[in-house]
């Protein structure tokens, strides 16, 4: 009996018990517990299926509405899709509801999980509510894909650039307003936190690069760029090094403004819906178009190394980058 | 904005409420908001997908073990599958967490979603944890049908006789034993506990009358029997007259013991996941059949009738029946 508690565990040591539990589902296209889960339905596509949960009080910031949360529900589901190359095609959604909550309430987390699936070309197609003391939403992703296609965790190679979809730093400085008081000018200010309350899923730039075929391993960051380079790391057995900081201009201007380390909120930020990918040298120029032709730029950061170690080089020397973020730690 | 609290409105209101916020999904096989949700995959068949929570402060009865409770989210999807002819191929698991939980509570967990997930040859294929206050249980069903034979809550028609897959009872008279401290010899004690502590769903049985093609209507009971009527009624714009009390064995046993309303067991109790059928006069000896191949019997109690009333006779007069447990009221 293991009478440890989760706070000494921690969520990634958690998933591995229980994983030691179950029996793999057999000729499935995707490793057990990647992001996202697929089903073999036959002439070469899988369903790929995606559940989960925010929690009010430990995943809503402060000053996000109901329509915001609900929204965000979608949208973090989607992005574990879209980081694989799937367009969703529908969203389920389980609630846990007090008792006291008002039916206005509800109605503005409909409003928030029609936007958000509409926005990606999806629809809510069912749900269940239940009485629970929090509110809970469990939201739940559907897709079809190609299995060839999939973008997995696996896959990277030494000597494969690094990249991601778009610039980083922004949620970790919005915390910064939200949690810690720090201060920006009214149109930074809303930028970075637009970026918490209103974040979006990659989903037109991860199945636009998946079609490219130029991705040998892709996941988003929600957990933040550090934990994902690590998770990445893992499952494709390379390492990292990080040469040049993908920083969003607004987090770089915050930074400066406030004399903070840039690399700190580039690195540890969390919540953030960009694909952190490797290219193979040989399809860069395939990655760029394919997401040249949905209006986005790829950020080119680093490389794959052979050597399981996570460092960014920030021109002077090397340093190890920490997992990120963590439930129950 | 509507400020009423949900604990005035009830479930069913709410998901009215919610629904008109949603942009239902075209050309999908089953009408939105049925026991279950589908989405057409190409060449007549559809992925059938199904969300429902357990919180255990609300829906775990004292004395259930963490491995009961698990296995319990997967039988409540399952079983929901199972009503519409689906046979269930994975599930998937958000587990919200309070920090001080142990480590041996979540395995015993894990092992009973697995047992859950083999117990009807489906496997576990993906989860996710969160903290939250309060243990969470987001369960999460799919499965692949073939559009033309799903059974849904639509479809009967007065004439068609109303059966389901077993007898009714035993968790009401189980709760009267955990809830209210009412006695029972060992045996019958055991055997009306375990209706609760482990119920089954009707998978094999409701993919065999999906198969006989002999079924007009169908859901599962476990918001309990009545209220199973009323909605198969509502969605089938029919009435009900149930003659014969579907009651089983042991809770007819229990009710002649302490004197109970026999009919207030089989008809109020819930969480009980038998299937509530409608079948055309014609096809009763398909149905018969397609249900004594896996093992059971078709209980026949009445039929469907064309004025929207719901009404027990009981041999002396006939009882309209009330609608039943709802969340939030």
């Amino acid at each position: 009996m293991d009478l440890r508690i989760l706070g000494e565990v921690g969520e990634r040591n958690l998933i591995d018990v229980m994983m030691r539990h179950l029996t793999p589902m057999p000729k499935t296209p995707m490793p057990f517990w990647d992001d996202v889960s697929a089903v073999t339905i036959g002439r070469g596509r899988a369903a790929i299926l995606k559940a989960d949960m925010l929690v009010w009080k430990t995943d809503v910031p402060q000053g996000m509405t109901p329509f915001q949360a609900a929204r965000k529900a979608v949208v973090m589901n989607f992005s574990d899709l879209g980081s694989k190359g799937v367009q969703p095609a529908a969203f389920l959604v389980s609630l846990g509801l007090p008792r006291g909550l008002t039916v206005d309430f509800v109605e503005e987390m409909a409003r928030g999980f029609e936007a958000g699936a509409r926005e990606y070309d999806a629809y809510v197609v069912g749900g269940d509510t239940s009485e629970a003391g929090e509110v809970i939403i469990g939201g739940m992703a559907f897709g079809v894909a190609e299995e060839k296609a999939l973008m997995k965790r696996e896959g990277a190679r030494p000597g494969d650039i690094l990249a991601t979809t778009g610039g980083f730093g922004n949620t970790a400085a919005a915390f910064k307003i939200l949690l810690e008081g720090y201060e920006a000018p009214p149109e930074l200010r809303a930028s970075l936190v637009d970026s918490v309350y209103m974040p979006r899923a990659r989903v037109k730039e991860g199945t636009a690069l998946a079609r490219s075929g130029s991705i040998s391993a892709s996941m988003d960051s929600s957990d933040g760029l550090a934990m994902s380079l690590h998770d990445l790391s893992r499952s494709s057995d390379v390492g990292f090094r990080v040469e040049r900081l993908p920083a969003s201009p607004e987090a770089t201007r915050f930074a400066e403004m406030h004399g903070l380390d840039l690399s700190e909120l580039v690195f540890y930020g969390g919540e953030e819906y960009e694909l952190v990918l490797t290219v193979r040298p040989d399809a860069m120029n395939s990655a760029r178009a394919a997401l040249k032709e949905v209006g986005r730029e790829l950020i080119e950061l680093g490389r794959a190394t052979g050597e399981r170690r996570i460092v960014y080089y920030d021109g002077v020397e090397e340093k190890p980058l920490r997992s990120g973020y963590e439930h129950f730690k």
